[in-house]
């Protein structure tokens, strides 16, 4: 079947484009010795998860035990949580480790102490690492002496938990300007991370995971001395913002959504069917400050895009798109291809996506853990 | 079982505060004699939409033929699609149409003729509406002469269509300034419609319903002379955007989200595990300009919001809060209720919510028409 053959919108995943990341940063993470671990809230699908691993991943991410639930279904046995998972999950947590290898992040004392309570009572031990706050000001403890050592004492001393490293995210890097902030971003955030880490270590504490997510910032993280791991994630498709980050060649960009043009009220302005149900109001980044929910593709082979073209507007079911020329050749019922600002978001709203060659639909892929939001 | 005990984050829907919400819109259409046809979209749920026509409800309205078939399949049995379908999709119309009524919108030429050639291909008739543009520059005609007529004309004299009469959503009204602006929007919108179909009258084209969307609106257009049908979506939850036009008062929300705080790494910052994932991306709207991804209320009641949290930033499994005082007795672990901007998509995210009364958790309720974008 060809892809021009489905109903539209459909979330398409260009196979040989999908691999070729896939075997890209693997063999960037293998030149330099640090492991990979891809975060797989990216796709969601568990044959991708198992295509990392053959490759050479060492385990994968999931953002929440419910993610982690079905990739331990499928066999995935090491499985890292880098969310300040909570105690009052404590029974789903302990299953989870029943079948797979877990290891979590803590960022807090009373939930330190919580989980090693957990572990104490059931006669469990729980792999954790802490999670540093580099600069996002999200999750994180501050790494600035002498609050994170002090909680890197706390952690280590508490019985049931095993210290595996530190660990971050460098969200920030999102809002980077050039180039040389992003790469500013990521030798900052190693320098942080070792920082904490020989101030541990000379304390006598083993540390032996320095863990750094992001793929904006991968390739400067890479070579960063002391980096053991890489838990990029949206490298698997990459989308419109890593494009604008210089992560990716817009080649590179493995997912695409397929929408047709409904309406075209104004020659100056289409609206395609890839609403926010599809795209999502994600916005893009990047350092020319991209424009609009996603970019239309010139052609059905997503080679360039369509600088004519932007999607000014989303509501739930549509994209309305001005057109700066003036007018365009687009009309009612023609195909378009929308690369996404972000394609995680996007994974989570469908079911299914297509995964293609060329035109041809080569299989339905179930995007198993979407919607696992607990 | 109370709801304090499940997995968060969650959505949880109070029965008796939706119930309310589906009698006083039904009331109020009853009283003036228009005839409502809620959009099914708010909710994606059979069952509500039976509520919704055991109250009186001519029929229900979906986004798209896959959100149609669901509700088909519950045995809904008269079904507008207020959206620009394209003749690319015939055969799952056709087949739709053999299983309940079916009525459509058109706003283009080739489109009306597209329908026009499948439903004589066919030996069938489909009822059409003519989307009008009221001031929202999405999809719909303009209704100004000669061209509003002159398409009326065109879809009126098309063999296989039955011109039924003409539709409007007032999109534009979401970006009122006061509740004045928000009333000449409504008042504007029905004058638009009267003007066309009063034209079209004396052009001898039977124009039966006048039908307009919107729940911000619907208080205004239910009292307007000319208008026959009103099809709110979100009234049957509400949201904070809903109540920020003055269209509810906080206690008439129905859809909450309960969420966890998950990290607290400042004594002014805490996080919540209720990200874009559950939340979405969407802005709020209101005369007052409201601020923030969503509100947190001050207890688990929902009776009343917390003035000094501000969900200042989301990710996908992270909603970061501000504390306006400089510090919260609010903890990791501690539960939360959350009223979200927009409710719409915030059903479309997840695959049940838990319809409660109290804290009690009465039924699970699948969200069936969750992610049919096509």
């Amino acid at each position: 079947m060809l892809f021009t053959e489905l109903p539209t919108p459909q979330v398409l995943v260009d196979r040989t484009r999908l691999l070729a990341n896939l075997d890209r940063m693997q063999a960037d993470a293998d030149a330099h010795r640090v492991r990979l671990r891809p975060h797989a809230k990216t796709h969601k699908i568990p044959d991708v998860a198992r295509w990392q691993m053959d490759r050479g991943a060492v385990g994968i991410c999931c953002a929440k035990i419910g993610e982690a639930e079905v990739f331990a279904d499928a066999g995935i046995e090491d499985i890292r949580l880098p969310y300040p998972v909570n105690p009052r999950n404590a029974s789903r947590l302990l299953a989870l480790m029943d079948r797979c290898r877990v290891s979590i992040i803590v960022d807090h004392p009373a939930v330190a102490r919580g989980w090693s309570e957990v572990m104490r009572a059931a006669g469990r031990s729980l792999d954790v690492l802490i999670k540093v706050d580099v600069g996002s000001h999200r999750c994180g403890i501050d790494p600035a002496p002498p609050a994170g050592l002090s909680f890197v004492r706390l952690v280590s001393g508490l019985p049931g938990l095993r210290l595996r490293g530190l660990l971050s995210h460098a969200g920030h890097g999102y809002g980077a300007e050039s180039e040389r902030a992003l790469a500013a971003v990521a030798r900052d955030e190693a320098e942080m991370l070792r920082g904490l880490g020989d101030e541990a270590r000379r304390d006598g504490i083993s540390i032996e995971e320095i863990s750094v997510g992001a793929t904006p910032t991968a390739r400067f993280s890479v070579a960063e001395p002391g980096v053991t791991e890489l838990r990029p994630g949206t490298y698997a498709y990459f989308d419109r913002t890593q494009v604008a980050f210089g992560a990716a060649r817009l080649d590179d960009c493995a997912l695409t959504v397929l929408a047709m043009v409904v309406s075209k009220p104004t020659p100056d302005r289409i609206v395609l069917d890839c609403g926010s149900k599809t795209l999502t109001n994600d916005p893009p980044h990047g350092y020319d400050h991209p424009r609009g929910f996603g970019a239309v593709f010139a052609n059905l082979d997503a080679t360039s895009i369509a600088a004519d073209l932007a999607i000014d507007r989303l509501s739930e079911e549509h994209a309305v798109v001005t057109v700066a020329s003036g007018s365009t050749p687009l009309e009612p019922g023609d195909l378009v291809r929308v690369l996404p600002n972000h394609v995680c978001p996007v994974s989570n709203l469908v079911d299914c996506v297509r995964l293609i060659e060329g035109r041809q639909v080569m299989e339905t892929m179930t995007v198993a853990a979407r919607g696992k939001i607990a």
